[in-house]
């Protein structure tokens, strides 16, 4: 695969996966992609829908544009280096389908693992009163409540986009999805948005996450 | 908008900018200003009022002096690239004139907001003893008491300025005042006194927050 | 000892070198290295087995390729700059003997200090349920248990070593080993999977650690 | 002052002050330093005794080599830019001379700050049984117990030299002193020695105030 679909310029592609390395970096800077934990996207051509993806088991931190692959709405490589894409690529695409997102990020951090955890059983948790949930789109004043669904974690890659799929049609005004023991997802209409998302939930969530432990 | 005004040169006016820049960065990186969140602005010149301030909706850690705008004192731009000044430059400008300010930084950090909510109930909280204290301006010992008033949030910007007012006329002596569950604002007689102060008081109000969780 | 021995090339070495220095900087950044805590080793050549290793005493954030020792299987400096190998060599040997590594990789971080001396009456502390967990070599889904043993510190590298020849005979199946408030050993069959191992085990250690505080 | 004292030549002393300009980056990024809180010496010539030392108020993430003093065993500065030293140099030269230092550290964390608070009615804590205790100097066993005495603070820095001039004189084996609701004190036979005991000394205080949260 030695040159991008007639539909997409070479250019266009390097500059998503630039951005997607750079966004990577700094996710994991922060203690947020650890191991090979995490995965990024965004979106190429809407149509016929291509995404740059990054590949399977690479450190976020170590991770180069070069390695970046495009991959098509099957979650098919179209383009780029010998490797195999995230195994979630296909809940990536689903949520780029169902939002129309231009960008979608995975965060594997401290607190949304211990969130997730404490909040199962309530299928969620309320975020509710805090300035910076203005950053997530479409909120203008901190008295939104926001609503951060969880789902059960999976091995199975169709049932858990299922279950995505699920939240996102039943739920439509969320910014993201915590997967119990697992992580987070956050999107963006580009991947500027998607990582501001990801930043801001993170922040509320460690914020929830301490004031638990002062208040008790 | 392509020159200064007469008053203001060019390089005076880059040399704030830049300042702003390396600042937003560094309070970036420690987690103070994720997503799009925090502002800064300095004064550029006195009389009429001019200040360097950040545009709305950017990311603090990629923030550049070329982003920077300048603006007058009824928050129009007179200078810079096509860009919306910040929501909250009303604030910066009610601060500037009611403390002579040189310089006015706003954080959103955890702990400043899990403080600020927890001690909402009581308008403020007392931090003493700490010879941290002593990097505030004008506080010559730890034996200081030193009170950070709360004001509540607001998503209208001319209330949330008479809150401010409010507070700098009738407690002269405060450096910094937390909006709750917003963020902390502090202010310098120039952009490094105004770091001191925003660094020294984030410093405390972690300190306070981890010291109620061991003592409890 | 100005040459490699005639089964190794120097460039092969170096090459081990450089990536043990730039874990080391790494690690040391997140604070899992500090003063002059922890060691790294890799496998250069296997038979007759000769490590890259860590000297002692030297300050991880700033420990250059150069500063690394060729040392044998009896904890032998064969080739490098005049110094001392880490004390723990033998247990970095002890390891690589027995699991087959090409790299061993040690920290001390707060975290995994704290749990080490919490769970020592068990003996260990199972982690399960966690995505993460599917970073370590052969797990393949979160419904894993992973039983992390502990073990006695005693400055005897001797009977330390023997204690955990006992543990990976007796246990095959683990990642990692604790020493009781001393510090967490991993290993990897090359220096990247050692590192995503060291990254996964403290990601995890923290969120257990934590979760403690928020479910109590 | 345009030459630095006979008995030393400008490059001995450039080469200290830029060991600790580096120093003062390091703590500083760790958070250890914030605001113009912290200060840093290291014995240039011992015999007349001359110290390079921080001046006053200075940024310690920003400092350079060239802000730093030379400054005599009465605490006057005999050469380098036109600045006052820090106000503490009194303790740096106190501690310099009954404890054979060749650099003295001193840093304003969270957890040092906490924990002088804590304890301060019982006059210090103790910390045993730790294997990051082996990198103080003249320890050779992690069963070792560690004393570390807390000072009430003071303004007076006669009497503030006082007090530490009679911990050092009592408790000769001491390798820290925290001063109340203040920060610590460390020093080494050398700026390396000095660095690394803070930052065991730092990791100690951590790990010990957040084993008491574990624990409660």
């Amino acid at each position: 695969m030695i040159q991008t679909p007639a539909h997409v310029s070479t250019s266009q592609f390097l500059e998503s996966a630039k951005s997607l390395a750079a966004t990577a970096k700094s996710l994991h800077a922060r203690g947020w992609m650890l191991g090979t934990s995490g995965n990024l996207s965004a979106v190429v051509h809407p149509e016929p829908l291509l995404i740059a993806m990054t590949p399977s088991g690479v450190d976020k931190g170590e991770l180069s544009a070069e390695q970046i692959l495009l991959v098509d709405e099957h979650a098919q490589v179209v383009f780029g280096p010998k490797a195999k894409p995230s195994d979630e690529t296909l809940l990536h695409l689903e949520i780029v389908k169902l939002r129309q997102a231009g960008a979608v990020l995975h965060t594997h951090s401290v607190w949304n693992t211990i969130l997730s955890d404490r909040f199962a059983d309530q299928r969620g948790l309320i975020i509710e009163g805090y300035e910076m949930l203005k950053g997530l789109a479409g909120v203008k004043t901190h008295e939104h409540r926001e609503w951060l669904p969880i789902v059960d974690n999976s091995q199975d890659m169709t049932a858990l986009s299922a279950y995505i799929r699920a939240i996102l049609t039943e739920q439509p005004h969320v910014h993201g999805i915590l997967i119990n023991k697992h992580g987070l997802y956050s999107w963006g209409k580009d991947p500027r948005e998607a990582k501001r998302h990801i930043e801001i939930l993170e922040f509320l969530l460690e914020t929830v996450g301490r004031t638990m432990e002062i208040k008790r």
